[in-house]
């Protein structure tokens, strides 16, 4: 696979962003937190963000508007993304929930109407390094992805979640889709001709396959927990749709328009007293996880989310892998808009 | 299945939990949230719990104890169970949440050093009726449960969680185990001679099974997800240690005495200022799930939590189901407090 130095990746993000219009606090945000994910491995939810973007500006992106606080209370506000990317509210949500938790101890910000934010643990990993414990419920408004269970028909998007909090070293980041998988795999497995290990796709038929082309060629897949324990995947998928609701925001609507919310809860946790406390535990449960005998074919039991941060902190120093396809996706992205491309060694 | 009348099970709590020393509301309010799930055909957090209690009297549980309020910030409390009952705490703790989350948009109070409290939904539909969106994550410290995904020995509980928010008509409350199930069902199962419908469970030798005797005699169990998923369930189950250690609780410790903690979040939609278009946007997704073609086997597809809300407002009229040995276990308790015994149909 092609790699690049990550100090190009950001280079190559910041000079594509700004191209477009970007503010430059605003360019190295979003490049900051699409590097993260790329450089732990994930090639679908990473750097294909600034293409995204890209693809999007002078249609639903517009770089230069602001999102809006509809509404603001001591532990709330509601933002309206008013054609600003998804990244570009996300910062400003970030600022917002983080400062009203430090004064009330929580805070919820719910945005509605804006665009793709990617992989979401990039988003948290900080706010966790600064002792926040944070989650974070993301949902598309047109996504034909994840039947409910015990049904065949998609009804929701892949509507993935985050968590994240504090230990006494890295924090845990943990971030994932209430469907059985996102589209980013599907798609990959798909294309790599692959088949899932369990059937959780459904064709447009109804029947239950382990070909992701089912759900790809307007099928559907089961919620999170599969076959064995979808009902708690659909509880979740339901529980984000409720919440784009509560902000306004249009639930799953194959007639409607293409538009993303999200939510994030930050609860403060100097506000309960013990941080102390909170590094010890953790310290103590770290071990133990890390103590676990693992199933055979497994090397040895980590943390959630400890493969994309071990990944992505080896990544800084030793180059960042990207997909042939996502590198050719970022550099005719590039030329479109006249930046120098993205360098790889192969 | 024995057969009793709604009111004669409220009557039969009311008078154990009186007998014990609970204050008259406390008694009510055990019992009608202990009688929710017991109506709603769940055999192992129902009733159980006022059997629970009753055992727990003059050692864990001192009726008389009252709940302190450690820290108290506008959106936040944090308290200490001192001795008084699960319940008795829960209580406190939706007194605080939703008074706080009215004035400040969002909640989070989390209890430390309490006891069980059985079927976590029965506490969050009220506050879904009243137009909060909830969650409720519960850790029992000490049972070794579920193992970390990748490993095969237990390092959490089954770590409870359940999640509540308004629609058109009834709310949508689902509560579920962040492992495969709950050891209450894995008893179940056991105690029927039966196996589940997946191998989700680990010998002490670390070899997975399908029977349920495994977990119980010192094995353990998949996290939430199983075989396909178990990453998600994982990273749930950790979520809610780390709020554990937040609150001043201990993580799972098998060496450590046996204590429960849980945190409850509520967020007040009228905060976000459009519950009429959470009303019409639920009411359009409610109908499109009920819409959905159904798997084979499937009657038809419900909401999460439908099935149990449905029994349960029928059970008001018709009658609860006890199970045999759960009727002997309470009326067990009720010869011991010298209480008249719960009358039952055969």
């Amino acid at each position: 696979m092609p790699r690049v130095q990550y100090n190009d990746l950001i280079d190559f993000g910041y000079r594509l962003l700004s191209k477009l219009g970007f503010a430059e606090d605003d360019s190295l945000y979003i490049t900051e937190n699409a590097a993260f994910t790329q450089a732990g491995g994930v090639q679908t939810h990473g750097a294909v963000l600034l293409a995204n973007i890209e693809s999007q500006c002078g249609s639903s992106i517009d770089p230069k508007h602001r999102p809006k606080v509809e509404r603001e209370q001591a532990g709330m506000a509601l933002i309206d993304g008013q054609g600003a990317a998804g990244p570009v509210c996300m910062r400003l949500a970030v600022e917002l929930a983080t400062r009203k938790a430090r004064e009330t101890g929580v805070a919820v910000v719910s945005v509605r109407n804006t665009t793709w934010i990617a992989g979401l643990g990039a988003y948290l990993a900080p706010l966790a390094r600064e002792g926040f414990f944070a989650q974070l419920l993301a949902q598309s408004s047109k996504c034909l992805d994840a039947a409910p269970a015990g049904g065949v028909d998609a009804c929701f998007s892949t509507n993935p979640m985050a968590i994240a909090f504090p230990t006494d070293a890295d924090p845990v980041v943990a971030d994932f889709s209430t469907a059985a998988m996102s589209m980013g795999k599907a798609n990959t497995l798909a294309k790599a001709g692959r088949k899932s290990n369990q059937p959780v796709f459904f064709t447009k038929a109804g029947e239950l396959t382990d070909d992701p082309k089912a759900v790809i060629d307007g099928g559907a897949m089961l919620p999170a927990g599969g076959d064995f324990d979808g009902h708690k995947g659909y509880a979740l998928a339901f529980w984000i749709e409720a919440l784009t609701a509560m902000a306004g925001g249009s639930c799953n609507n194959p007639a409607g328009e293409q538009r993303q919310s999200f939510t994030l809860i930050v609860i403060w946790g100097e506000a309960f007293g013990n941080m102390d406390w909170v590094r010890s535990e953790m310290h103590r449960m770290t071990a133990r996880i890390h103590a676990t005998r693992p199933r055979p074919g497994v090397k040895s039991v980590r943390l959630p989310g400890e493969r994309l941060q071990t990944q992505a902190a080896r990544s800084r120093t030793e180059g960042v892998d990207i997909a042939d396809s996502l590198l050719a996706t970022l550099n005719a992205a590039a030329e479109r808009r006249g930046v120098k491309p993205l360098a790889a060694e192969a």
